[in-house]
Parts: C-alpha cells; sequence; structure tokens
C-alpha cells in the first residue's frame, strides 16, 4: 500500500498569494476532520462539502459545521441527497445499529459492516467532484483510511484509483486535464495514527462526532465508537468527546 | 464505437417468472425515455430513477412521472441532490438559456456546452449504482447518446466503462462480482434513429419533455428542442409535443 506522507507542516504550496483550492469531503468525524487540517497545512486554501444523505440523526451536520468553523474554512458547502433507507444500519431508523461487538475482529475478517450504504462513496465523490468543479479546486481530500478500507469496499485505494480515471474522462476539467486529484493522506493509517498526526496538527478532536447514534453523548459502543476509543488508547490519549457512562 | 443491438422486441431475459431488474435513469426527456422502453423490450422488471438536482422547473420532473406511468414501471424513484448553481446554465436561473443557435454545428466544433452541469452524469450514475444495489438491479439503463457524446464529456463510452469499473470495486455488490451492468442502448444512435427505435417500441413521445425552458409549451429555440425537432424531421415523424408560435 502506498502510503503518502502528510508530515509536512509548513505550507509548500503557497505560490505567492495564489494558493490552490482544494475541497475536503467532511462528515464531521474524526477521519475527515483530519483529512482538512492535512489539506491546510500542505498549503491548500481549502472548502468543506458535507453531504446529508440521510443519516440518521443531524448531530454529524453540527460536529461537520463545529469543525469547519474550528478549522476556519474558506468555505463550507452542504450538499442533501435523498438515498434509500435499506440496506444500511445507519439510513434505516428502524435497523439496529450494532454494539458491543468486536469490530476490528470483524474488519480482519473481511466482511462488510452493516453499516455500509450502497455506493455511498461513490455517490460522496461524485458530488465532491461536482463542487470542485464549481470552485475549480485542484484536490479532493477524503479521510478514507486502512480501516475503513478492510470493511468497506469503497474505501480502497483500487477504487479511488479508477474514480480518478473516470473524472478525468467524464468531466470539463479532466478534458481540458485538470480534474482535481483525490488525495488520500491517511489510507495508510490506523486510528491510532490518524489521532497522533491530528492532533500534532491541532485539529479540534472535542468537536468531532463519530458515534453512530444520534444522541446527547456519544454511546461508546458502537462500530465507530469502539475503533474511536480504542484508537485514542493506542495513541496514549485521552478522548475529549463525552461518553454516556 | 460498438454499437449494442437494441431492436429485440420480444423479451428474451424472461426465464420461468423471475426476470431480472433494471433501473433506467428517467429524466422525461425523449433519450431516456427510449432507454427505458429498450430495457422493458429486453424483458427486464424495470424502475425508474429521476435526479432532481435543481433543474431550473419542475416541468420535466411531471414528464417523468407521466413517462413512467405510461410505461408501467414497476417502480419510480425520486432522488433529490442539492448542487451549486455556478457554471451551467440549466441550474442557474439567472442564466440565459441560448437559443436559436446551430447546436449541431456547435456540437461537431467539440465545445462543451454553457448548459454542462459539473460532473452531472458522475453524480446522476452514482445515485443509480445507489438505487440499483438497493433492489439488486443487473442493470442501469442511460440514454446516453453520440449527440450527447459530442458536446458533453461525461456522456462518453470510455467514461461509461472507467466508472463500470469504479463500480466494480467501490460497491459491495460489485465486490461479489455482481456490479449492475451500465448499459447505454442509444449510444451509437443519433436524435433521428433514436425516435425511430422509441416509435417502434411505442415510447410515448407527447408525454415527454425536452425543452431547457420550463414554459407550458416547449420553445422551439433552445439547443434541446432544436436538436429535438431536427431529429423528428430527419425520421420523417412528427413532433407530438406542442410548441410556442
Amino acid at each position: 500500500m502506498s502510503v503518502r506522507k502528510v508530515m509536512i507542516m509548513t505550507p509548500r504550496k503557497k505560490v505567492g498569494k495564489h494558493r490552490p483550492k482544494a475541497l475536503v469531503l467532511l462528515s464531521g468525524g474524526l477521519d475527515s476532520s483530519t483529512a482538512a487540517a492535512v489539506a491546510q497545512a500542505e498549503g491548500y486554501e481549502v472548502y468543506g462539502l458535507t453531504v446529508l444523505y440521510g443519516q440518521r440523526h443531524a448531530r454529524e451536520v453540527k460536529a461537520a459545521k463545529a469543525v469547519g468553523r474550528a478549522l476556519g474554512l474558506k468555505g463550507h458547502f452542504f450538499s442533501e441527497v435523498s438515498l434509500g433507507k435499506d440496506g444500511s444500519a445507519l439510513l434505516d431508523r428502524k435497523a439496529k445499529v450494532p454494539v458491543d461487538r468486536d469490530i476490528e475482529a470483524e474488519i480482519r475478517s473481511g466482511g462488510i459492516p452493516s453499516t455500509y450504504v450502497p455506493a455511498r462513496n461513490l455517490v460522496l465523490l461524485s458530488i465532491g467532484a461536482h463542487w470542485a468543479e464549481v470552485i475549480g479546486a485542484e484536490a479532493i481530500f477524503t479521510g478514507f483510511n486502512v480501516i475503513d478500507y478492510s470493511g468497506y469496499p469503497d474505501c480502497s485505494q483500487a477504487f479511488v484509483k479508477e474514480f480518478q480515471r473516470a473524472l478525468a474522462l467524464g468531466t470539463k476539467a479532466g478534458r481540458n486535464g485538470k480534474a482535481p486529484r483525490i488525495i488520500t493522506p491517511l489510507i495508510g493509517l490506523d486510528k491510532a495514527g490518524i489521532i497522533r498526526l491530528g492532533t500534532k496538527l491541532k485539529v479540534p478532536y472535542m468537536l468531532t462526532w463519530s458515534c453512530y447514534k444520534g444522541g446527547k453523548r456519544a454511546c461508546g459502543r458502537c462500530d465507530s465508537c469502539r475503533l474511536r476509543l480504542r484508537g485514542f488508547e493506542k495513541a496514549g490519549l485521552k478522548d475529549p468527546v463525552e461518553y454516556e457512562d
């Protein structure tokens, strides 16, 4: 797996007053917030895009807004898209979010979690491609990473590569040789690695939201909370977010 | 260019009582309505998907509904997605829809029309991939064709091919070797050819809507109306839709 160096703390892209634009897919979670900070650290003028696809709760939208503000993004787009409720515990209000399971073991087994949303990242990247073309962004940053990769087919490097090719052929920008590059700075990192990197970059993790449930405080028991808590633990850091007792 | 045979009038896919499902991207225009009829003629159980992406008018949504009903589709999904207003005369209410120009000459020149919506077909196909996966469709039909192809980068066969690969890698269905096939039955046909085919298939062209403007009657002067009228003329048929005087 090719791992992209992301430890660059001094903007290298700044040329005079002109900074290239980047769009970041910002869900309000830990990964995408870190990806946004990386884009800023690399010297891009960063715009957020939060896609509302019928998530079970508005909690993460609130988080995305707060993170965007705290990072001082140049702009923040919100696109709604109505998707089907079937087939994902993330969209279906009646479906139970699985809790207390050994998600890391599940991931190692190569299974696709019940929280998989059909073609989600295809939809997210496509809407991202739209906005990137509208603002003339050179790059689209996403928080895809190895942990996601194992479980979700649409987080893999191979998928991103194919999507990049489709982008080159299927957009006006691409036709002009200016398709935005999809950059996945976290692709080679595990949760602890992401948290370590984000902590250096001063990502406001307190404002992020990872829990699959929509309560006031994170549940601490769903797959996403468990991965996050384990990540902080492995990184030797304390998660600033409050959890239910 | 590979041209797919679409003249099959007797369903060949029917095996016992089980018919494979197909999703068709149905805008309510002439091309997509014809593609839907082709899918039915090929024996699929056909579901429509109309994506509302902030078009200037609701007229074509009404048309899509009417066409879907007239064709007797098994189901019809409507997905909204909020896209940016910049960069397309189709989305921006303040932008003028170009009229009275020689659109065929413009297309031959290789230019991208002002009605290009950034990454539109990428977004449409992705949302199509989502719904196809939700219902377990084996195919996604679209009305992409040579005329569109010339002007819009995201109607080309090369783009569709790349998208197909992304679909194979980036969905659960694809991972299981069951990614829906994207079928473009009109890709090799010009407008007259599409109209001839659709007429044989009894597509209710009276219900379709092609005009870029949203009036009561079609304007007859925008690019889309002109291509349509020229198509009927070349096919030696009369367009049943009413036009402004």
